[in-house]
């Protein structure tokens, strides 16, 4: 690709004729635009599973589930896991590293699980591990590993 | 948070007013929505200098650039930067990790620069920085990197 | 501290009354300096569990395993998990990325046991997890990635 | 490799006739093998330059820095980089996260190159950027980034 491609393609995406929707849309939006569809299937301290159906709005190029999208569900997700045991209240804490392995593809209209799975809770330090799985095989499509700072930012 | 509320939370937030919106999103839509208002600043091989707006539809619950997104921005840019190379083409390539350390909030309005650098761009694998500043101060918000394997998916 | 105490300390550390030690040691010595010790509880297709009591050798100076040690046993026996899959040899593959989130300490004489598990190991890339835990109470101690480019590295 | 291969290569490793050298090593003896023969170049407020000629000693079986001593660079050059500002003390903190890129192979006898860079260090979190390039070419040989926990770490 060359320079101009690189540019206009980046800055077209973000100004196409969507832009006036993507403009108008609320305060916070990220979180919902994310998580829209999904199903909370169990919660116990600790842990959470959820599935999803792979909508069309989350694909990338090749008609996958975006791999930006799959860091998102490993943040949101992970957080929610945090939030189920007593240490932690809800909207507490903030990200301090998010990783995320892509071992393969989800594609559109395939049901994946989503497992959270606390490792730590302290007193500052949270850690989870998220898997994101296809529901039918049990096949491994994401491993992501979200570590969060507890306490008040203030003291960040 | 009792189980019942994190639940509660999880699918509220997926199935709220918005959710004939954000069902109503055309395919491949993630990209336009996370890239929207960006300014592509300079483009040369290996380096890609980007600049944006925080926006409100990209806020968590404390009012700042969701981690989310922040991952989002790396996979998507961290790309770009690939692309500006001789041995990659735009689309090619399929993530295999990306990480993001966060070190500081960056809040709506605020004017953040994001650089993405290649560090190598082999025949197989590609590995790229990408780096969220404010554009005022220089101040490190996040730190990402990306890795992706160039051959074609089915060598994977 | 100030500057000359960090560069004292580590050319100290480095060049100390054991550099005629270290500096006879021989060749590839790095693994077996690691692992010595180490007792090998079962092996399957894509899983392997280790066992090993932290060794003096491996101390940092709050007296824990230290972190690095962490990080090359998850180098190492995330290696040997993906050695027992059909599609990797002995040997084969070089690294492409390693991350270790750290979430309890592990004290010398503590017995600790070590599970590999490859998430995928496909004809380019391997992805294996590793989980440090505590032998007497399972809590975690560790959790690692591993990714592994596994063509010739001619081809990377 | 079959499954007693496996066991067999890690218990040999581990307890061959280099064993009784190993088991002879004294507490904390993990960094002084790591960085013998460093060299400190510059020490600066958030920021540390080391050198290196890669020795024999931490050679992988492709002859090249085995990568789980690139990741004990990471922590201990890390650290060292956190050190050199006001609001840490040497040996406080314990390590949160730990990854590696590795992009490229560094052979016994190459000279080579370690910056830490400081990202942020507040009350409590810090993170710095530890890069190993060739020191002929600049070339990257590894990026590294290292997550640590300032306060003490009962409150961990």
């Amino acid at each position: 690709m060359n320079f101009d491609e690189v540019k206009r393609q980046l800055e077209q995406e973000g100004n196409s004729k969507n832009g006036s929707i993507v403009d108008s849309m609320p305060f916070k939006f990220f979180e919902p635009f994310i998580v829209q569809g999904i199903k909370v299937d169990l919660v116990e301290p600790g842990r959470v599973i959820c599935s999803m159906t792979v909508p069309p709005r989350l694909l990338n190029t090749a008609n996958s589930l975006h791999g930006g999208a799959t860091a998102a569900l490993v943040d949101i997700l992970g957080s929610a896991a945090i939030y189920t045991t007593k240490l932690a209240s809800p909207g507490s804490g903030v990200s301090v590293e998010i990783s995320v392995s892509y071992v393969d593809a989800a594609y559109a209209g395939e049901e994946i699980e989503i497992e959270s799975k606390v490792l730590r809770v302290g007193k500052a330090i949270a850690v989870v591990t998220v898997e994101l799985r296809k529901k039918k095989t049990g096949k491994v499509i994401a491993h992501g590993r979200h570590t969060k700072y507890l306490a008040v930012a203030s003291k960040l």
